[in-house]
Formats: structure tokens, C-alpha cells, sequence
């Protein structure tokens, strides 16, 4: 996030380089950890997922936990993201390394959003 | 971009820090540049924007073109995007540097999307 919020957020979108390392806390306003990327579907241009990032050295050896896009909300007043995920919902929650990204599929997608008691819509 | 495409690209999906970096070509395979962000609604998470990025120097001074994210295809051979625009067609095209981002309301999207032909499919 070399860009600031007044360059780079407007008012109905937002740049991904902003997204990605942007600060994510729970309603509690726990920090459960930053953005790391969002994964876009190609075609549709879709964002499907806000991959939350935490743990690790100076960004190795990181768990990268998928988020249901939909789940995020914006909190000008934290300057973060809130999601409604409790720490200990996390524990059992989708997550990879960073050296080990899983394929994507859609049966993938349905069990990350499944987890979350969201409802896949794609496909 | 530091991930490879084999750990942060899948099927239907790609990552935005992929995404970002990822260079820029027309049909006739001359490099336009690269993809500096994506901008992203918020709410529904479409990508509408693949903003082009070139000139300038180490990243100072260059210059920025949104274009229509669905002008861009993947061209696995070239290993970049590529994108029907003579570079002639940038000489008029909107812009902004670094240090100038514009808002981007509807009616900057109605121009950009419309100098490139493109209906303007959001609100």
C-alpha cells in the first residue's frame, strides 16, 4: 500500500493495492490480521474472496485464510475491515501457507463458504 | 508480484497481486505497460477497472489509463494481457499520474468506458 486512502479509495471503488495490506478486526475489535490479496474471477471480474493473512516473520510462513468477499465491510473509524468471525472460528477455518495456494475450485469455494454459513453463488 | 503463477493463479480465478505487474500487450504484441491496480466496487466486489500504467521512471511520473476490465484477455503465450488499443489510441485517452487520481464517479466512468466504446454497464 505505497498509495494513501485520499489517492486511492473513491467513493464507490477501491484500488486492490489498497485492499491488500489493509488491517482486518473482528466486531470485538480484535485484529485478526491484514489483506493479503483478493481473488478475482478472470472473466467476470468478479472479487470472490478477501484472503486475510496472519502469523508468520516478515510475511513468511503466514497463514492465508480465504474470506467470502460479501463478508467484509469497511470501518472508516478502525481504518479496517470488519468481519463477523470470532478468533476461535478461525481455528478450524479453510487456510494454506503461503507455498502451498490450493486450486480454487468450486467445490473448494463451496467449503470455504459453506464454513462461514455463506452461500456459494458462483456457478 | 511476488508470488509465481503456478502458487497464486487457478482456474477461474487470479490473485490481485498477480494481477498487478503483469505486463500489458496490443494484438500487434507491442507492450503497453503494466497493470498498476485494479479498482474494485466495493459492495458488489466487480472489478471494473485494469489500470494501465507506463512511463516514468522506477515508478515516478508515470502515467495511469483505466481501461474496461473486460478489454483485457490473458495470452498465456505472452504471458501478459492483452488488450485491443493501438498505442496512437492512448495518445487522447484519459489519464492521471500518480499523484492525481481522479474520482472515479459515473460520470468519469461513462468517459473512460466510453472512449474505448464500451457501454458503461454499472448503475
Amino acid at each position: 500500500m505505497a498509495d494513501t486512502l485520499e489517492t486511492n479509495e473513491t467513493h464507490r471503488l477501491i484500488a486492490s493495492d489498497k485492499v491488500e495490506g489493509t488491517k482486518v478486526y473482528n466486531p470485538q475489535g480484535e485484529k485478526l490480521g491484514t489483506v493479503a490479496n483478493v481473488m478475482i474471477d478472470k472473466r467476470s471480474g468478479k472479487s470472490e474472496y478477501a484472503v486475510l493473512e496472519f502469523g508468520g516473520l516478515f510475511g513468511l510462513g503466514s497463514d492465508h485464510y480465504p474470506l467470502p468477499w460479501d463478508m467484509l465491510t469497511y470501518d472508516t473509524d478502525q481504518g479496517g475491515y470488519v468481519v463477523d468471525v470470532a478468533k476461535e472460528q478461525l481455528v478450524d477455518a479453510p487456510r494454506y501457507g503461503t507455498d502451498n495456494v490450493p486450486e480454487y475450485t468450486d467445490d473448494y469455494g463451496r467449503g470455504v463458504y459453506g464454513y462461514y454459513g455463506v452461500t456459494y453463488p458462483f456457478i
